[in-house]
């Protein structure tokens, strides 16, 4: 437990007088650049035995998690390590793969360890932490640490203001219907269509059937080392990574 | 300059065989929580020799930078330092204090000095700053250091999903008709209305008429020292801060 973070003293889970339950932390470790960890982040890091992050299935070829690689270097040898084995399939993750990773956690929990999940940018904005939320925020004392998210980071890449002042701001997965999508572009307020990936070519249809072409920049990996800022009009790929951005700037009526 | 910035090597406003002109930093400090500033925030303080900030003015009490506060630790003794006084007054802030501003920030640019202008949260969030990216952004290199936006801290603050998976997510500004509130909270999505204050009593009543009270959790401060997190319905207050926020959860239908 660490002192200073303000209503957790008492933390669900915890009983006087008993052993007190480790501490759950969702840290959000950025979009990418790993100069973009928060201090507290790393804080969190340098103290917490063990630490957990979602990586590719091995049916997936296995291999490195984004999220650890992020915070690679603040992760001190010897810490005890889960690596959450996510296929990537289309629709959803099984259940039982969080089932599992939570039954592993908690494991560490009863037994007093703190647990850091990592989450690629923020914690509860898209990230399939939610699904370790949803299964343990109730039963152990939890901490979440924010991160930049992909929406800030991908402004700040394309060098562009996100919202301002009065507007809104409509945050879009890619996913949605045409339909959906639709409506949404169609009213005055800026606008980010997330998780691009393979529905560029119908979004790139959609937006110029709105004659919103000109008002979109395309961001890819944003602050990646292989990041790509382009305006939509000049992409003539016709397919873009899961980790990529349309925004689009409209003026409020 | 740095190097590591990639797309930075030859900004606009820099012509070879001349003096480099200095590179303006929009540097976002996060939500209030100093902890939560990155590891790039803070190395940026740490070299550039300009720091500008927005401040109160004279005439609403003068006194102290919030944005400087937060960052106030990494920024070494004899830089220096040039206080934005803006204006608290309903409605738009006066241009002429961001040509002010511009103008003061441009004579050290051009003088080849870095400048770091500090923004709460995310300097395309909803900033001040967007008035000095108008005026400078073309004629100077820019780099943009995203940082955790009040959004994701007010969901880390309230430790609830913000958006998950296919939802969507509206953001709202307070300031907003009763109209095109109703209109958008009406949406299956997610929900997050800014900068409550003074709209307090109304946004209470719209929630109510929609049922979304017991849908909404209410969060000021968040990160701060003064935090506040309340289930909207256990809310008695007619006013709210200006830092406050309405989270309205909501299933995708």
């Amino acid at each position: 437990m660490e002192a200073g973070d303000a209503g957790d003293a008492m933390g669900v889970g915890e009983v006087q007088g008993q052993r007190m339950s480790g501490r759950l932390y969702g840290v959000g470790v950025g979009p990418g650049d790993p100069e973009l960890m928060t201090l507290k982040a790393v804080r969190v890091l340098a103290q917490a035995p063990v630490v957990a992050y979602p990586a590719p299935a091995f049916e997936n070829g296995g291999g490195e998690s984004s999220a650890r690689k992020i915070a690679a270097a603040h992760i001190p040898a010897g810490r005890i390590e889960i690596a959450i084995r996510v296929p990537m399939r289309p629709g959803r993750e099984p259940a039982s793969v969080y089932d599992n990773a939570a039954k592993s956690i908690v494991a560490h929990l009863e037994a007093g360890r703190d647990v850091a999940v990592l989450c690629e940018g923020d914690p509860l904005f898209y990230g399939s932490f939610v699904y370790l939320h949803d299964r343990l925020a109730d039963r152990f004392p939890t901490t979440i640490v924010p991160g930049v998210s992909s929406l800030t980071a991908c402004a700040a890449s394309a060098n562009r203001a996100l919202v301002r002042r009065d507007q809104t701001l409509a945050v879009l997965p890619a996913t949605l219907s045409d339909e959906a999508l639709e409506a949404r572009l169609a009213a005055p307020e800026a606008a980010a269509i997330l998780k691009v990936g393979r529905h560029l070519p119908r979004l790139k249809a959609l937006l110029a059937k709105l004659g919103l072409v000109e008002a979109s920049t395309y961001v890819a990996h944003a602050t990646r080392a292989d990041e790509r800022v382009v305006a939509l009009a000049d992409l003539d790929a016709e397919t873009a990574p899961y980790f990529s951005m349309i925004l689009v700037a409209k003026e409020r009526a």
